[in-house]
Parts: C-alpha cells; structure tokens; sequence
C-alpha cells in the first residue's frame, strides 16, 4: 500500500511529503486510513530531535483517528472489522508475552512498539499501522472525531495514573499544569468524583478550571498559595512540561499520599530526604495507558461527555499546526483533519 | 518519681548524669523502668545535634525494653498491667484523634511523640515515659531483652514497608546496605519468602548476608553488577545512611515497582524524569511502624526467630557504646544493659 506522509527531514524544518510502500501486512497488523490526527509536545519534540533519539526523515503524529482499511488475518473479525472507526495512541503494539504483557501491563512491554519513535510511521500521514490489532480501538458512538485523537495519548497518560494509584471518589486531588493534558485531567477527576484543584502558573486559566470541573484554583506563582496546602492532597498529578519546586508539591501531599509526574521535566527530579520519609510519600512516574484502561477511559469519557477542547487545522495546515503547538499556544489541543 | 538518665550537655560530649522529678502520670501513660535499650544512629545525632534540632540537655534513647512500673487511670488493665515486660520505640504516643490516628497509621500523626527528639525524656535512663500506652508493646516471650530493644526502632522501620507496599512472597526483593537496618531486613524478607539480594560495599558482608537468609549478594562497588540488575527487582529496600546513586536502583526496578528509603541521605535524592516516567516507576519514604504494624513484627519476629546481632555494654560504658556506634562499628547493634 502507498502511504502518503508529511515528513521531517531535518529539525525544526517545515515538513515534506513523503512517499513509502508500506510492507505487507503481518497477521496480526491492522492498517487504519487516517481522518484526524491530534499534535502532541512529543510529536514537536521528536521532529526537533529534543531527546537526541530522531531518525530522519521524522514522521510523527500518535493521537490518530481514522478507519480500518485492512486487518491481518490473525485478527478476530468479530472484535475489529474493516470499516470501523478506531483511534491509535502512543502504543501501537507489544511483544505480547512477557511479563508486563501477560499481566495487562502491555504499555510497560520493553519492546512496545511506540508510534512516535517509529521514525517513519507515525500518523502525520495517509495511514497508519497498528501493528498489533489489541491497539486499534473502537470509539464509542458519542465521541467525536476531532475529540478521540488527543485522547489517545493526552486522555490515556492523565487517566490511567486514577486507576493505578487508586484514586478514589473521596480523594482531595490536584492537576497541576492547565494544558492538553490537565485540561483532560481536570475533567476525569471531577467526572471521578473528587474534590479537585486546579494549579497553573496563568492565573487566567481559573475560570477555564472550574468550567471543567476544579472545585478550586491556585496560582503556581504564589508561593504562600501551595504552603497553605501542607498535607492535604491524597493525589497530585503533575503534567507540566517542565521543572517544578518538588519539595513543595511534596509538602502539599498528605502523609503516605502520591505525586504523579506525567509531564515531562527537562531536568533531574530534586527531593529533599525528610520531606519524602518522615510522612512516607510517594513519588511516581506515568505513561499512556494498556488496551483495557485505554478501553476503560474512553468509556468513561463517552459516559461523562468528557472531550478535549479543540483548534483544528487542516492537513495543508500542518506546519503551521505544529508551530503553534512549538510555541505553546495551542488550546489546548491542535487536531489535524484529513 | 526520680529518673537518673545518662544528658549529654553539648554536641560530641562525654555523657553527664542527670537526675530529675518525672511529671504527674497521666491517665493514659504509663512509665517504664528500663532493662535494655539498643542504640541508634538517631541518637548519635541526637546527641551531636546533626540535624540542629537538640535542645540541650539531651537525653536520647528510644529502642528500650523494659518492665511497667506504672500505669495511668486510663489504661485498660487486661492489656497492660504494671510488672509486664515491655518495648518502647521511636514513636511513645499520638493525638489519637486526628485523621492518620483514626485510620490506624499514629505513626504519620503530626503530633506523634517521638521519643528521642523530646529532650529530657528518652531511654538512656533508669526509665522510660509512654505518654500513650498504646505505644507500650508486650514482648513475645520468645525474643529475648538484649534482641526485643533494636526490634522496637530497626526492627519496625524495616518491616512496615513489607506490610504497606504490598510486597509478595513471590517477589524478588532487594536489600541496599547491611547495617543495624539492613541485617533485620534480609531476615524479615526471606522469612516473608521473597527471592533476597543483599547490596553492599563491604564485600566481606556476602558470608553474613547469606546466612542472615539473603540469595544473592551483590557488592555496590561494581557498577557492573547492578546494571547486569536491569529491571529485575519488585521491591528495594535502602537502608543506608548516605547518598546512592539513586538512577541506578531506579533502574533496576521492574516495570511500576518501588524503592523505599528509609535510611536516611544526607543531600537531595536527584533522579532522572526518563528512568522514573517511561516503567511508571515509585520511590517511597519509610518511618517507623504503627502500632499494629509493630505488634505484628514482633510476632513474626517471634515465629520466624528473627533477632538482630547485637553488642551489649553495661550502662557504665555508655560513652564507649555511643562511640562505637558514632564510627560506624556496631556490628550490628550496640545495646546497653542496666
């Protein structure tokens, strides 16, 4: 099949066409027609070559929605047909026998097959291969197109982290980071049914907050805001891109609570020891999320009519999309339509 | 009642005698008149003022075993009864009321007595207060005095993690450090029925730690070994007194599992976001148990002949004893005898 891309050849150049045959359809692959396409950071990031890690020329994009147009012939048929709408995160596949994936775990695979790094095949492109059909997911009915993308991988890395860490109803709950992810965030803990603050450092963004669903908002800038949360929040989910005061976050946790880091910080997490033991919290580290918590979320989200807000562009549009996502001015999520 | 306690009366001083008239017992204390008590790196710094908290004269103490010789109005009679022996650790009492009391966890209460940061008041002296009986812990008859003192502090601060993290029998678990801490811990864990590695940089602690019940040994000055460790462990445990480089044990946690510090670093625990983020890593902090928590590893203690190594000094050599711990040579715990 030809698959038409829009590629990086170099970082931080305007993208190029780029034309491949894709090879032949393994057995349990699944070919998915690309309708729309959500920019994520790390898609900027791996055009741009953040990490070091690009193979050029770059074909990003992994918040995909489109429609099935082959399907290998291990798929069962009754669960994933051709013609069906799907979408396609950050996890395209996994190795599907070791520990993590025989535990449900697949998106902790060591061989996972992440769309983004694939170099060529992200979904910046006509099509996209699923290269194992468990990671074709169906949307349900009440989602819209321009809504399912960024829930691939924005929806799945803030909602997962709510069942792992079980976070319950009754939780006194912080997002901190007001973008395509906490925008999400915000808006699964209310649905979740917590007591949830909003933190971002523009303080404009607290009517947006509580719109969502924030039952509170605190202003990053404000030292003394954070202080007068000592040992308060049962769960903190950080999806700031970017370093934050940890020892404060820390601080604000209740004794045996968790700070959840999403975002992706540019420098080593620093820890003060007596703040971590004396009260034993807990720090951790979160990624997208497995096929059944990817099911569970997008579930969840149909029942609540929780959905991402929107800028869509159009796929002549694409340069132009991802600079507006370089420069942080996306809001809050830039969605490519084919 | 007169209590004759060993003060120090400035930082890295000879011990002094210092007499004093204990308060009016209060309906929920109970005083103990003390028998043993280990000696820990916590004292020391008590006693040197490491931290800047001691307020002088300091009388530190608090791994005590000892006999009840008075119990307040309060006390229910049928579960502590003046004559029994007894062990008083790191925490004498709690609130009680507020929300980590009510859930069972006094020993995150933020008004928790802790025994060694009281000034006047700790164990090396004739006797002990328990300002909430609560914390006044029968010993199983099956440990004897000189091994029930270390039991109340390393003992409990090694044994919580296994109960609070969840860990398994079937897991493979690692210990960091074989000191007073660390030899409690690899008996505790292999008696759990965990697959132990033991991590020292003393590598003519393999012998001890294979009897103590270890699997593995590994010697942390090999960088090599622990790499080879990529990704293996369910649980680390640290127990050392010092900064590690913590992206390596980082790394050789498996996918979402735990490394929990309860040994104390002197500096900032730094980690590299990618190494936490990507396996869903955690990092924990670890105090001293609850008052359930210790009741049950006294138990298992007893069931499993757990007992720490220890030195005994006579109260005479107290000065030598805290010597001896301040260099770092108590193998593996320095217990004064009265």
């Amino acid at each position: 099949m030809k698959v038409a891309a829009h590629a990086a050849f170099e970082p931080h150049a305007s993208l190029r066409p780029l034309e491949y045959d894709s090879a032949p359809l393994g057995p349990y692959e699944v070919d998915v027609a690309v309708t729309h396409c959500g920019i994520c950071h790390t898609d900027v990031g791996m055009i741009d070559n953040d990490w070091g890690i690009s193979r050029y020329p770059v074909v990003a994009g992994h918040e995909a929605v489109g429609i099935v147009v082959a399907v290998g012939a291990e798929v069962d048929h009754r669960r994933l047909s051709i013609g069906q709408r799907v979408g396609v995160g950050a996890i395209s596949g996994a190795c599907m026998n070791c520990e993590p994936c025989l535990a449900g775990k697949h998106n902790l695979c060591s061989d996972r097959d992440d769309t983004v790094t694939r170099g060529q095949g992200g979904a910046f492109a006509s099509h996209v291969r699923v290269s194992n059909w468990h990671f074709a997911y169906a949307i349900p009915d009440a989602i819209a197109c321009e809504h399912a993308g960024p829930l691939m991988c924005a929806g799945t890395t803030v909602f997962a982290p709510l069942l792992r860490h079980n976070v319950k109803p009754t939780d006194r709950v912080a997002v901190v980071g007001i973008g395509g992810l906490g925008h999400l965030a915000i808006q699964f803990m209310a649905k979740w049914g917590c007591e949830v603050t909003a933190i971002s450092s523009t303080s404009k963004s607290e009517d947006l907050a509580l719109a969502l669903g924030a039952h509170h908002f605190i202003h990053a800038g404000d030292p003394d805001a954070l202080a007068r949360q000592a040992d308060s929040f049962d769960f903190i989910l950080s999806t700031a891109s970017g370093d934050l005061p940890w020892d404060d976050y820390v601080h604000a946790l209740k004794p045996q609570a968790r700070l959840c880091i999403v975002g992706v910080p540019t420098k080593a997490i620093s820890l003060e020891p007596f703040g971590l033991l004396t009260r034993e919290k807990l720090i951790a580290g979160g990624i997208p999320a497995s096929p059944v918590e990817t099911r569970l979320m997008l579930d969840f989200a149909a029942r609540h009519g929780i959905k991402p807000i929107v800028e869509t562009f159009s796929i002549g549009q694409i340069d132009q999309a991802i600079d507006h996502v370089r420069q942080g001015k996306a809001r809050f999520r830039a969605v490519l339509v084919a």
